[in-house]
């Protein structure tokens, strides 16, 4: 498999870290796997349902390992990437964002004939084209209500739930084929506040107002099987509140610099970083070296990446370039010599995997480790 | 061909506006023609070369399009977006960038052979490890030396120039296979400098750097016979200097909302917008709308996107969603509806084009334009 865009050039299994390209997006399984393990354990114990969103990692190999410990499915944000997941081989998937464009709808409802489909709705208007589509292809759907739990994106008001579970329910088979599912509340904002504290009284927040939309559900004379929501940030609060009972977190899997700049809260598993960007010192002057990294092969909307086990500060050098310097109070000896490499922690990891065809999957460490796979990142891309 | 990653959707030539699947990276072809003619005609008027950088676009039908207006050849900043140009029928590239990786080097040798290629270097060790690489490829290449003029990033200090040219033309032909082609002097940081004046006065200092580094190399007994370099921010400061005999502006082709920003200077053409991200509302609530693109669609590096013709402020929403509330002082009367289309300007063509796999071409404007070509964004995603 090629491992870079537009080369010839040709990574193996077996091969060492000398070997793999930069920049690359390389894992460590030793650490992802423990990610896995702690995660697949929290919700165990703790008797929720795990169904970790894919727009984190966009790959089936993940996805997979993922079920294997235990996950239902996997979400997504795009009909693009639930076709390419699905073609993948992917077979339980949640589109848990709003679709109404008609052409994307027929699309869904396409899909929704090949793999177990769901989706979210949070307009009288949305269910009535998602109903059309659906209708049209004789597909079945699960649809979730969306309400806006304190992010102030998408989301219907909670006190709306009830309404919009009716309309729902109206196109239910057998004659329609939207299966009302239960209620999507997600709180994307309550993730990054960097307080645990903070954190808790988002998600109190959100739970105050998923209870109410499910109040609002079953007084429309409507049975909620389920709230569906949570992330890597909130996950353990969200839990304790009793109103989820799955949880979408994605990001525990690599852990970015973001989540990692959070406070730990309690009762949390302590996420490793296990998501990488490989980089080399292109150039060196006598008081900063470049590497070749820049925002092409790691997104900073979320702040810059952290440089790895050195003391070295990261600059943005635009998009094909970083620059490194000695970290306030350091020398110059700290730099990096000319064709050294130096790993980076991305600031998010989803919009960075977005960047890359692949990830390098690296057994044994960073220093010393050999490549195990290379997975393809099929979602990779996937916009629409 | 595939208007969306993971999708069987097929967009034709003839298609309406209104078929274009969104998100969808969309040129306004009648915009982008002006101006490619009226930078073709800046550079013709004043007898330098144009050698438009290709990072900004990554396409080569429109690399074509620039070699009919007059381009000598394109300019990349990665190996592998050379190799991937190449790979499309681009024959005259310059990799205006240091590498300094062996197996990266032996690439840069490969493809020396197939196509005529220049590059840079910053270094003695830099010129070693190329000579090795092109040596044992029995091939040729230009190199260029970067001298840094004001950036702080890659480059050699001016004064280092004539003992860096020396060096390369130790490796001369017929015994070695580098060509001493002269200086490499661009100026990130003041292509983006707001007002006109500061732009000047960063051209200047570039100017008055490159040309002690022009004499430092004809001082060691070399002669160079190009300075190559300038941006879409400077370059009618750069060739009023008489330094620069190529300029490698690339952002003037589409214009983005940050070029858009600089104070005009004088002796400059005006480009349009002629980059756009389509996109779509997707959920409506009373206080704003929230369009299906967010930071996945197009960079944020260099902020957010303008809304186009909108009286409509744009708010991140994160990777896939955007949200538009009315420009202060409008009413909620001004958001669009549910499904309706928005046109974003984006911050930063360069990494926006980096997240598509293709732009749809539409001739005849935004409103009620048809698609005239789908071109596949070659170098996308070529980041080593």
């Amino acid at each position: 498999m090629s491992a870079s865009a537009g080369t010839g050039f040709v990574l193996k299994v077996g091969d060492p870290v000398a070997a793999i390209d930069t920049p690359a997006l390389v894992i460590d399984l030793d650490a992802m796997e423990r990610n896995l393990a702690a995660m697949a354990a929290f919700a165990r114990t703790h008797g929720v349902r795990l169904r970790p969103h894919a727009k984190m990692h966009k790959c089936a190999a993940i996805a997979r390992l993922q079920s294997a410990a235990g996950a239902v499915g996997v979400c997504v944000q795009k009909t693009s990437e639930a076709e390419a997941l699905a073609a993948a081989g992917i077979d339980d998937i949640y589109i848990s964002n709003e679709v109404v464009d008609r052409a994307k709808l027929a699309r869904v409802a396409a899909l929704a004939r090949r793999v177990r489909l769901a989706i979210a709705v949070d307009s009288q208007e949305g269910v009535e084209r998602l109903a059309e589509a659906i209708g049209a292809a004789r597909a079945t759907i699960d649809v979730f209500v969306e309400i806006d739990v304190g992010h102030g994106r998408c989301g219907a008001p909670a006190t709306a739930a009830g309404l919009l579970a009716q309309h729902v329910a109206s196109h239910a088979p057998p004659e329609g084929g939207l299966r009302f599912a239960g209620l999507q509340a997600y709180h994307g904002a309550a993730q990054h506040l960097r307080g645990a504290a903070e954190r808790e009284a988002a998600s109190r927040h959100a739970a105050s107002l998923g209870s109410a939309a499910r109040a609002s559900v079953t007084a429309a004379g409507i049975a909620c099987p389920l709230v569906t929501g949570a992330g890597t940030g909130t996950f353990a609060f969200d839990t304790a509140s009793g109103v989820w009972g799955e949880l979408q977190a994605g990001s525990y899997l690599f852990m970015d610099r973001d989540y990692a700049d959070n406070a730990p809260g309690p009762n949390t598993p302590r996420f490793e970083h296990a998501l990488f960007v490989k980089s080399q010192v292109m150039s060196r002057g006598t008081s900063h070296a470049v590497v070749d990294a820049g925002h092409k092969s790691h997104a900073i909307d979320s702040g810059l990446p952290r440089v790895w086990q050195r003391e070295l500060a990261f600059a943005n050098g635009g998009d094909e370039h970083g620059i490194l310097r000695p970290l306030s109070g350091g020398s110059a000896a700290e730099l990096p010599q000319l064709g050294e490499t130096v790993w980076l922690v991305p600031g998010h990891c989803d919009p960075t995997v977005n960047l890359h065809e692949r990830y390098v999957a690296l057994r044994g460490g960073l220093a010393a480790g050999v490549v195990e796979a290379v997975w393809p990142i099929e979602a990779r891309g996937c916009v629409g």
